[in-house]
């Protein structure tokens, strides 16, 4: 099968790898890690095996990577709007799209910008941090769980999954996109967010507090009233199978904390915007997601607004954000 | 009237001046300050006026102060365990107490650690910063609020705020104590937390961003609700008044932020917890305050410990506090 990685951070490059190692036939579109790739190769240490794939079919330019029959989005949902233009060469007649995005509102994105493409949920349930150019750390195997339209999903996931399992990833079909998506949630919202409102803080830390694992807690309360908002039902126990999976992840750090410590942009609406407005357009409150989502708003402002001051000294464009009616 | 000074920061710097100004017998109990201000006395720029007063009786111990006739407390709440001794050598049968604290809690603390004298609270509205050794900005000149127990506050209260007007402190006598800190607490809440939890921003900046002067509001309706469920009421267009009034104060850095900066015990129980833990005993959930609390635990304790170990560095004795089960 001849699949185009889009997005070549943490998540695609550990997928990419994985599929490549099976015997797929991959294509990534890489940025900053181009001609380290093309030289060293892609290196994945997992929790099961550890491995070095050196022949990586890389692309600067999407149009170079030709059609492809699946496309797997790995962007940050903050690079969305770069998306119809960097997928339209990959894309064919059948080609299916799968996003394995976080957060919400970038299904829906993706099957309006390629109404005559499947697309696909795959929310993945894992713990990947890219420790250097073309290198990945897996900490927990965890898996992916895809879903799509009810007329599409059933003939094709299943196709999908095996693919996936061909290549050593945990991998189950699951129902509605959405009902995964929110289930995805009630990880990303506590642990993504506390992590950086916490004072940038990694996932143990979270646990070791009571103060903030009780806010953890409630913040997946409030995340199954949302899913609840929307016709969805997570059930209860599902809080507590993740702080136990939580737990046996030791010392990680969420990619938001990573993006938002390295002055990228943080996945701020798909994670805790999207869910939010979803929820208070049902006409229900989540308090505790507001005051978390409202705090964050203004710390990554913040954050990227210092950190590009320190990369561009003196630079008069960059006004103070904060001062801005933006907010 | 002489008048016995606790706690000598902004606040007792400031008002113990301008009393002493007015002709009072002011004795302050002062620490770190002690010697500059015997040196330099205490200088005062205020909004209405400057001015510095010479000869300061200032002591390093309160038994050398003796008894006097009123006794203002303006120690944080952080140090109220060393209230008692620190006050016993000042009080005697007719003593007044004012407590001029921050948040829930004092009132009743001092109440029983000196059941024979009566106690007054003095709600300020002010901005003051401590500037330097002895030396105290007044940003916004405000107001005194006094109340306390509806026996002996009829009669006493008004008498302070005399002396306190004679100084030319704007002053009025108000009713239930318990009111006159639930409305303070309108402000303290929304704006020493957000300075604290927004990343170290002034009161200016969380005005100017929709989403944190959204969840300013938020903030302060919960404190209504708060209230209520103390069968207290604070009416709407208060929460008006107040951001009114903060746009009027330009950058001021709240108290709790100058703490939190200076790696001091930040106010975090009488302004953030005792309030969220009243109206849960209450059974009113407070979600908003109760995510600000969660958060402002660990920044404050990860600060404290930060700033200490920097302090001292590689001391044996500072384990990470996170790690520990106390919070």
């Amino acid at each position: 099968m001849r699949i185009g990685i889009v997005g070549s951070g943490a998540v695609g490059l550990y997928y990419g790898a994985r599929l490549q190692r099976s015997g797929q036939d991959i294509r990534f579109l890489l940025r900053g890690d181009y001609a380290a790739i093309l030289r060293s190769g892609i290196r994945v240490r997992a929790s099961d095996t550890s491995f070095q794939i050196k022949d990586v079919s890389g692309y600067r330019n999407s149009s170079e990577i030709g059609e492809v029959d699946l496309v797997i989005v790995s962007v940050k949902s903050t690079s969305n709007s770069e998306l119809p233009r960097l997928l339209k060469p990959l894309i064919k007649t059948r080609t299916i799209i799968l996003t394995l995005q976080n957060g919400l509102g970038n299904y829906e994105f993706l099957r309006s910008a390629f109404p005559g493409n499947p697309v696909l949920v795959g929310a993945c349930f894992v713990c990947l941090n890219r420790v250097g150019p073309g290198v990945v750390e897996n900490h927990y195997l965890g898996s992916v769980v895809l879903g799509g339209d009810e007329e599409e999903a059933p003939m094709l996931a299943p196709s999908i999954a095996q693919v996936l399992e061909s290549a050593r990833i945990r991998c189950r079909v699951g129902q509605d996109p959405h009902q995964l998506l929110w289930e995805k949630l009630l990880w990303n919202v506590p642990f993504n967010g506390l992590a950086i409102a916490a004072g940038e803080i990694s996932t143990d830390l979270i646990l070791s507090s009571e103060a903030l694992s009780g806010l953890a807690r409630g913040l997946m309360e409030e995340i199954v009233q949302g899913a609840e908002s929307q016709g969805l039902r997570i059930e209860g126990e599902l809080i507590e199978r993740l702080m136990k999976e939580t737990r046996s992840m030791g010392s990680y750090r969420p990619s938001s904390l990573v993006d938002f410590v390295d002055g990228k942009p943080v996945e701020l609406e798909s994670i805790w915007g999207e869910p939010l407005r979803r929820a208070m357009s049902a006409g229900v409150e989540l308090p505790k997601l507001e005051t978390l989502y409202r705090l964050l708003k203004i710390l990554c402002v913040s954050n990227e607004w210092v950190r590009a001051r320190r990369a561009i000294e003196g630079s008069p464009a960059l006004a103070d954000p904060l001062s801005r009616e933006c907010l």
